[in-house]
């Protein structure tokens, strides 16, 4: 068993693992070991056919707790999520309370990361006792929280962390898809005038549980206080989220862990009336439909391409669509056409 | 025949119109009529049955002219994207150029538009001649631009237009997306220091052809210069995505249509230089197979779900996650054994 103390960035030291069946890794899990856990997200994050068979596996093994709460971090870029989870992390470790923090790495798909590099992000928080912290794939179509992102949070779960956090990368439909795979959604924000709330879109507002103005320091806490007035006044024109919960808008120092009490009030706060009131129920089933829809199609496009005589169709057309023989809408109707011969004995 | 000329809001008014045979619309296109146009581009927009269909006969029938610039326009929220077509557009008509303008309408999905409204956005434009301009819907799931879109275009071009634009809501994947159905992507960007750059995620300066400084007015002018020298010192790290042409950074002040003619001629130098070394057969393949890779699971699924007992059987599994019996995992393994039994008469 590896030492988990050591384990300062799993992931890199996970993709040289070999596999082990899924009891090996439900045991880890249960035991809170990083490492095992680091290797456990890696294989249900994986696009890997055998990775996803033993994925499958391990989901279906681990217990379903339900008692963490699963926070959103959300915000446009530059806003200060990383630090505001670094020290909101070490504030709640100081606690005694676990947290898993699931930082969406920019640095895939054709989004490769900040033009300033993101190697320091949080490296304080790896050191600390009860904290988990993992990188996880913006890659693929959802705006950097994937199916796997969803499979690691229950992961965690299991591992018996309390909180969870999901970074986005705060752009385009992250902060969308994060609120389906999250309990509340806390939004940052920095001190600015009004011109700023032009850029910020009402529907990203409305996936608010929380608003965070951020940086409320430095001398620029009464602008601080003046932008979290204007977003209370915004938010006040919309429906609450969570019935019975009015949003609030909190002013945080992250640097100075000023707002922090309040915050985490807030946050347990919301909880408690959510377990009483019995809203995780259905908030989760319906995430659950939601997540279906979003992925019955990737599961069907998988299952038809793992056919050889369906994956060589499929490679005859690109290459057809690279040599220009047709174009990309005429290649899809011949897929259409292709599959109907299948469906047709559908009875 | 309706009369184009008064045909400032057409695609609320062809939401009421009946559907005619592919030819009307051909011909309708071919005559540049605009009322048409944006009747035709409902329809290829359309998630209907019936407008698909309709809609790849449609697709089937037009020319493909090839002679349009297709421009991707991008950039954060509140750069002034808008402003900027407005003005460059007016700037183009005035040269007798026609334009296009797929502006994307972020009012719709959960993004719900800006705070501020969006209503009064391009209204000059619609008084010009020569210019076509029309909202698309950024539903669904790739950051405002859809293969909707992308028909859209191919019909613009069929038209006649020379220039088109395409608007990003400027968040998230919508600049990925819009480059992967342009010939150049302009990315706008306002002066500002250095911070800024730090959100600006790389992939996304690498997908820009030309970075515009927008805003370079109002006695911003020498922070806009310097603007401009940053961008260009990064932008000097990667490789260029045209072959031969290095990319630029031009300062332009939409406002007072400062820097246009430079803009232009850049334009127009790196769109020759892409048809004498003929790079556009070469973009458009490529494009082709990426559209065909987006589009595969969707047009798959909705084939699937053509089915009768195959909906029947997605309905009763939302039903079951809805009611808890399992989680989203579990449905999508019953969906892909469901599935594989089609697939084992795969021969």
């Amino acid at each position: 068993m590896p030492n988990s103390s050591f384990n300062i960035n799993p992931i890199y030291q996970a993709k040289e693992k070999k596999l082990y069946e899924a009891s090996y890794y439900l045991d880890g899990i249960l035991k809170k070991d990083r490492y095992i856990l680091a290797e456990a997200i890696t294989i249900v994050e994986s696009k890997d056919p055998i990775k996803k068979k033993l994925a499958k596996e391990i989901i279906a093994l681990i217990p379903r707790h339900n008692q963490s709460i699963r926070l959103a971090i959300t915000g446009p870029p530059g806003v200060g999520k990383s630090t505001f989870i670094e020290h909101f992390g070490a504030f709640l470790s100081d606690q005694n309370q676990s947290i898993a923090v699931l930082a969406i790495d920019p640095s895939s798909h054709e989004f490769k990361g900040s033009v300033l590099g993101d190697k320091t992000r949080m490296a304080s928080l790896l050191l600390l006792p009860n904290v988990f912290i993992r990188p996880t794939s913006a890659g693929g179509l959802l705006g950097g929280v994937s199916h796997g992102t969803k499979n690691a949070i229950l992961l965690c779960e299991a591992a018996g962390y309390k909180y969870i956090f999901i970074e986005t990368v705060g752009v385009g439909q992250s902060e969308y898809w994060a609120a389906h795979i999250s309990d509340f959604t806390l939004y940052l924000l920095q001190p600015g005038g009004g011109d700023d709330i032009q850029g910020i879109k009402r529907g990203i507002l409305e996936l608010a549980d929380l608003i965070i103005v951020n940086k409320s320091d430095g001398g620029q806490e009464e602008l601080a206080r003046q932008t979290a007035l204007t977003y209370k006044s915004v938010i006040g024109l919309f429906q609450p989220k969570i019935i019975g919960i009015d949003r609030s808008v909190v002013n945080i120092s992250s640097l100075h862990h000023l707002g922090f009490e309040s915050l985490i009030e807030q946050i347990n706060r919301i909880y408690a009336h959510c377990i009483s009131e019995n809203l995780f129920t259905k908030i989760r089933s319906k995430q659950e439909v939601f997540w279906f829809d979003a992925m019955v199609k990737e599961e069907l496009y998988d299952t038809f391409a793992s056919s050889p005589t369906s994956a060589t169709f499929v490679t005859e057309l690109r290459r057809g669509l690279d040599e220009q023989k047709f174009d990309a809408s005429s290649a899809l109707n011949q897929i259409s056409l292709y599959f109907q011969h299948f469906i047709k004995n559908d009875k």
